[in-house]
């Protein structure tokens, strides 16, 4: 999946649109007609997100190869809610787009293999294999070690499907753990090399099926990270709402300038609400997000000139 | 909510049960009985496990102060089976259990705000405040610093409820990170601090509404984590199937003998796998649970001894 994921990335852009809805950004009229419909209910937050996923899917899908359903924010308005995502899941799907759902899952044992088969894998019910969210990739968090990872591993392997790891995130109080060092090296890279071993286990030429989240907001990370896992592809959160820009992820690059997907949500779906594309006004804030898309694209030749 | 948790365990006993059914473990009645009506579906997984955990809540709730339904194991079954996992956590504050939801999540900033209030507080829609999955307490990772974590530090201060942080996890690779030394010290030592730090941020006396995931299987880490935490519940896993025993636990108890709550999740609610509690049978699982509860009740006053 990382390897038609590149591809993608090659002929469209290595761009990711992160689907994170938040009802306090939503255009009112979007609001307004679920709302007048359902109420002020989980059921009326659910449909202004699947309408407003839908808008900005159909404005951007053939511009990006993947998007990123953040699952707290379908989670959050429950049962409705996490219909939704999975509709959304499947309807990104329908319109050729790979989906990473980011659900920074991490457990152990049979626990860590229950989400595993969740997210990218099937479930078994009697005589029955189930898909049940069907994402092609999903995040994953390193804090158990190895035993949270295998089961996506094997389940990564046997579906053609991929994880990203958490490896160095983008938020300001990453470093309090993941920057503090042991042996001299700090604790990101003792998980960036886990995160090759587990790639190797996982299978995947020449990408491995097992990805790294690296903030964009930390270059000399990327570059250092880049240089302990050459065949990785890296997921950038960061990009710009959280700060970081094109010319910034020159070093997360591979020497073939790709291996990078780089994931921007605010940026994009709420562009509408920034000052640059404010001429679109609410009503075409799907058409904003496609122009900001595309803006992004530009940034990130830098990235690679 | 960690006070009312302690003392609750003072009057029963400091044992939460911990509900992550799997159906490779249920009596096979229950599945039949589900399949008949439902199918090899969703639906039918969903409909077991819950007829299975009304049973087991049913046998054990005047024994003990808590339950702690996995989430993982419910979100396999995908939508059906969440619906589950919210009635189940209804089912058992109905029967005055305090509820753990072991949802593991953890994320930064708004994502972050989404989980706090999906689990432990409520959603804003519109003019509404809605509770959703509505848990007592929550389990949470914190690879990614204090970001991840101040969301269900204020939500827990606000609604009177907890977190469980993992510091310590029971698994055999729980070292590969968390054991690696950094001035010195493990790294479960300072997230133990940060946990201390959290702790007064979100209040409670004389428990905080903070406490501290610590397996059962590493007692000379229960000890110093003891030391560090004087007054933070220690909230133990990997007792019975994962090879600990009572009087192992002794150092994690504080110096009132109090201050824990020892998870057991299979060895109770599969005890009638057991080869102690066969006599039982596969009809009367629920009886088996209980037996298992009151022997583990006995099994833990060695450590408090």
């Amino acid at each position: 999946m990382m390897n038609r994921l590149m591809e993608e990335a090659k002929k469209k852009a290595p761009i990711v649109v992160g689907l994170d809805p938040n009802l306090s950004f939503l255009p009112s009229q979007i609001l307004a007609r679920a709302f007048s419909e359902l109420g002020e209910t989980l059921e009326g937050a659910a449909r202004a997100i699947e309408d407003f996923n839908h808008a900005i899917i159909d404005a951007v899908y053939d511009l990006v190869p993947a998007v990123k359903p953040q699952i707290a924010m379908y989670e959050q308005y429950g049962i409705p809610g996490l219909m939704v995502y999975q509709r959304t899941v499947q309807y990104a799907k329908e319109k050729g787009l790979i989906v990473i759902g980011d659900i920074k899952r991490g457990d152990i044992g049979s626990t860590s293999e229950a989400y595993a088969n969740a997210h990218i894998g099937k479930v078994s019910v009697g005589n029955q294999r189930i898909s049940v969210f069907d994402e092609d990739i999903a995040t994953v968090n390193p804090y158990l070690g190895t035993d949270g990872i295998r089961p996506f591993l094997k389940t990564a392997k046997e579906e053609g499907r991929g994880i990203f790891v958490l490896v160095k995130t983008s938020n300001p109080s990453s470093g309090e753990f993941q920057d503090r060092l042991i042996d001299h090296k700090p604790l990101y890279e003792l998980v960036a090399e886990k995160t090759a071993e587990w790639g190797e286990e996982a299978g995947g030429k020449p990408y491995a099926n097992v990805g790294a989240v690296v903030g964009a907001t930390y270059p000399e990370v990327g570059k250092r990270i880049r240089e302990l896992l050459p065949n990785t592809v890296l997921l950038i959160p960061g990009y710009g709402a959280q700060g970081g820009t094109g010319k910034d992820l020159k070093p997360y690059f591979d020497k073939d300038g790709s291996g990078v997907i780089v994931n921007s949500s605010r940026g994009i779906i709420a562009a509408f609400r920034n000052e640059r594309y404010q001429s679109y006004g609410k009503t075409r804030f799907a058409e904003a997000a496609r122009a900001a898309v595309l803006d992004m694209k530009e940034d990130l030749k830098e990235a690679r000139a």
